[in-house]
């Protein structure tokens, strides 16, 4: 038990406004831990739904007082007072990130904005502007990108311990859209599976550009084109619900992105595997605390977080010793405890952590990119497409 | 990804204060993020160090506006408040917790005492005798207890699904004293291996309560009596750091409980296996997501938390879907949220969730009567002992 | 420990010789052992390598008799002994295999031969013609289909216990040849990455044929088209090194093969997950004896080699109980066992267990026309490519 | 995939001979296969069952032509045939095991001999005093020794890279005597729960005795007391089904012993830990390939068979690459392979490889007297007893 210092000095919390999030959502009760988790930040305004009953009765249920009928409302009204919200939490489904943000960003209010970016790229690049043009922080909440062995593993990787990278296997896959639950009305797939809310890509909006992201982030490479070969295998499915896509990137190294989400028996299969001239990483999602090396030609090790051998940027995101596992909720809200440092610094215009990193527009840009990059190649029959960056 | 109500709505949060917990601890800073994780807590006071800058400092740190000097003090004042303190948590050293508890349990003040009860059997006599004579709820955390699989365990086997059980097998070994740590003025170890303030038990409080709490709230089987080889195996350590127990159960069923902190190479390691008439089950702490069930003569099945064929009893305490691991932190958060409900119950006279469980007194009371005859029993070389309940 | 019959009667051991296999081989080696392994076959001769002292000296380590100094001459002079050969094991270089085996075909010789078939599509024309006039019976040692689980695996596809079959996923990813090995006269890589004597493919003829037969041997599925994406990392290597490739099948199936010498950590990772509209399964070469069952919406199972839930097909050839791990060899020999039936049935005009499978022409037409597509397909940049059957 | 030296070049084959292991019976077919593996015995004779129809009929099965109707004869004509066997494999009963083996003994044959030693003390006494007046080598199969990871473990403890050792914790779980099977006439389990044949151990005398083995060949401690708690939890079982053991080691180390079988759903679950003053190892017989080292303060790391960071003990008893599995018959042939190599040295006069290591007489007599000391022990409730050698 090496003993971890998850004791720290706070500054006053960030006061912070959610839009989406209100009862029968799943992934608002999320951020919500992620910003608690810490003590960085206070919930103090919503609109919780579009639906102004629901938007009530949602904010009654989380003590939250200041509830608003609408987005445009609460960024007006907020950014008028003197303790309005500093930051706010975007966690629509995905046609209405860009529309929600632009009002708060005009107004210089921080985003954290649930991924990804936008549904479609002409949305995306709107929103681009916006946030160039704004004096906001911009988040994006690619959270596994908060996992401290992923930091490890990008550490690792960019100190050339696995030498000139040659190959990277990514895959995420899960099973609960194995069968057409968005015709029983089930909110989370309704949404997703339509190409109106979600964008035209549907396992590669919502989990491929997960792990385009963390193949990115971990391998430091850059995509240069791609072949994609995209299946609905429900009937009647309107969106992609799996896709096979092989990667090439500028480097001369190659990879494998899979994503499905009609793989029976999966959970939250995220993986990532890379491979150079000296050795090798594996990682896996559902076992986020591991990380194994394999050097090549001396014996495979095992990094735990918190443990022997494992740097300072796994543990400037852990919280406690080695063998108590953190899990996903803690990695949801490294990302928020990154954003955090960021807003702060800019608040109390203190210095900045240089380790600070977490995923913004340009990861936004690229996830929205790779989705219309597959859905262009599949059209094509597999042809090797570029990102429209 | 099956989408569980991690949203809830919620009473007022219960206001809560800490004595313990100030810079340097480790055990104080989990607690408040368990006290946060589901928002039912506020963190309004602190006693956080016996010494008055460090508590104020700690305050600071925390931005906790009331901070005392001494838990007397915060009781007394506290208690006078209107808006006083609701619940304590207290997360001292062992030999601090009955004193510290006694003035807040005379004046109705709620407890959530870290484990073990106490340091000593007459300090956990003492304490037991305040408690039932108040009017507070006292909660201590056994936090393996909150794990949902563990739940999920403890309902299979209430059910039957193991028949009759046969076989006990629970053990929980680290490493983080194979060297002399205390020695190098460690705060952890240094009060860990100080008979003075930890008790008569090394190894054997600090964990093995955990290991034997487990096995029993799984099990719900009743110690009859043990045999204890119990050993320092570092020169100087003046508490047991390694213990081998074997256990009888009244029932006839029999056990052992390996208790370490000189297991070289391991973190965590809390694992506990069932065995009975119609099968087995296994389930590790350090990927607690996971319980095995292996039936006689049928297939080994694992189940995940939030999966498929996991019951109501997990359910209850499962945040997000299977596949997203839950850690420690959540764990723990399960205690809070446990006492939590039956605080609220109390204070707002609502009815209790009949299946609210959380660990107390009589677990208490057994944890240290545990380390007490292993202690004995190990000094008459390893002779069958009873626990002095 | 359930008893299995190891125990069973047999016939007069078949009379077996050897072309290849002499000191410095490697798989020679493994034949000898998975002859030996049931007492099946006895080696009486060999033409252990085309240097004759080479031969004749390996053939005195072995005990063997009956040395040749050439394939042609132990074909023709065993074919005229009472107590000649009954079969011959081809266990040479790949460009060796088609005419090897002619003279023992043309003089019903029955033949096991090492995989791929051959090097190239017309010598596999060649021997398919060879072989298809001969009275002699073939068999191809794609020897992990000769593991019980796999066997197992089969079975519950083809009983459609997990739906009509939408993915599959399969790789082969070792290390071996993470760096220019072959140019240091490692005899397994000189010839393994010569064009010459390997064929066109290297990585897709040595273990790329190995995954996509168990691929097709398990899920029963025909492939439609492929496309490919063929590395050689190494600079100078003459033939991949690395291929991805993604496969649709003639059901609309779709799935993708992965095979790597360069993923630097990793021994044998041959790995096979089949997802289906029921449930998916997923199977490790490295731990052979687990086989996973992933039901939709039930829990996860795990059945091993000999234990409760696994039926005939896996039973036929498992050795000893469920906990006592088999590994290559045994299901290396199950490939000779299975081949043994059938010359013994062939022999003896007995009857044949119709349970009996392995690999033969078929398949290593499939295996030679995969490799083979590969290489068009990823000239073509990946285009979708038919196997030239 | 470093390629191995499984091609050796070898002495004329080693005539054996068995005396039972007949139809019906189970570690017979072990033997067999284990000595056939690596062509180093021909099995030439054999008496397989006091019923000399049966013992006719297994010969027939397997086509050994020299078959008699009783170890007395085959001892007394083997032993004045100048092709008679050299040695012989005992695979009855534990009861016989000592009358068995006195004739062979006599005659100079060796004796390869099913553990344990014998059912009894007295037994074991007498047949040491053979062995010790004989020309005869003798070798027992504690197979679980001949795994090369199991060699490995041994020589890095020998080699103080765990420093030196504290703890030894080992355990041998089965389930398949979870219930009364020995009432339903099962061979197996018939003798094994009969005293009278089995010794008066049951879990401790078939199981156990292979546990407390391997944790002395691995840690190369000597045991001083042990305190035993033996149970039968089946109802009418005549001996031992589960036992749990304290055990003291002469310098001061600790440990415990489990054997069970009656640990429902659990397969060959014989699993070792041993912790240092400097790191740990885990070993488990069900994955034999791989053994974890656990360095106090540095990154644990896996060590597979064949593969990087793997020592000679491990490489000379090595058949294939690392990643290609090998298992229980492997293994158990490496205890054969090591026999062989002592009988051919001895018959030809050649130098014996020091490295050659193999279960013997000392061990035999180690386990009966460990079986011995469990029985006395847990009579007396557990009291410490030290092993009657």
């Amino acid at each position: 038990m090496a003993i971890t210092a998850a004791h720290v000095a706070r500054a006053p919390r960030i006061r912070l406004g959610m839009v989406g999030g209100g009862r029968g959502a799943f992934i608002g009760a999320v951020h919500r831990i992620a910003a608690r988790l810490d003590d960085q930040y206070e919930l103090v305004a919503g609109a919780f739904s579009s639906d102004p009953d629901r938007a009530a009765a949602s904010a009654a249920d989380l003590g939250v007082a200041r509830s608003y009928a609408s987005f445009e409302e609460m960024a007006a009204k907020e950014s008028r007072r003197k303790d309005g919200i500093e930051a706010v939490a975007i966690v629509t489904p995905n046609h209405l990130h860009a529309p929600t943000a632009l009002p708060f960003l005009k107004r210089g209010i921080h985003v954290i904005c649930d991924k990804p970016l936008t549904g479609t790229l002409p949305d995306a690049r709107r929103l681009a502007k916006a946030i160039q043009g704004s004096n906001s922080i911009f988040a994006l909440t690619h959270n596994y990108t908060g996992y401290p062995m992923i930091r490890q593993a990008r550490a690792m990787v960019a100190a050339g311990e696995l030498g000139d990278l040659r190959l990277v296997n990514v895959e995420y896959i899960q099973d609960w859209l194995t069968e057409a639950v968005e015709a029983s009305g089930q909110k989370q797939a309704d949404w997703r599976t339509d190409p109106a809310r979600s964008g035209a890509g549907g396992s590669t909006g919502d989990i491929g550009t997960h792990a385009f992201n963390l193949a990115n982030f971990v391998s430091g490479l850059t995509l240069d084109t791609l072949a994609a070969d995209l299946q609905s295998f429900v009937p009647g499915r309107r969106v992609d619900d799996n896709a096979h896509v092989m990667l090439r990137y500028t480097s001369g190294a190659r990879g494998t992105l899979w994503c499905s989400q009609v793989a029976a028996g999966q959970e939250n299969g995220l993986r990532l595997r890379i491979y150079g001239t000296k050795g090798g990483l594996e990682w896996g999602q559902e076992n986020p605390n591991y990380l194994w090396i394999t050097p090549y030609n001396k014996p495979k090790y095992r990094l735990t977080r918190g443990g022997a051998g494992t740097g300072p940027d796994a543990a400037r995101l852990t919280r406690i010793p080695a063998g108590h596992p953190e899990g996903y909720l803690e990695g949801f809200a490294n990302i928020y405890a990154e954003a955090a440092r960021a807003i702060i610094a800019r608040r109390d215009g203190t210095a900045l952590d240089p380790a600070t990193t977490f995923p913004g527009l340009k990861e936004g840009l690229e996830g929205v990119a790779f989705v219309d990059a597959c859905v262009r190649s599949s059209k094509k029959n597999g042809a090797w497409t570029k990102l429209a960056l």
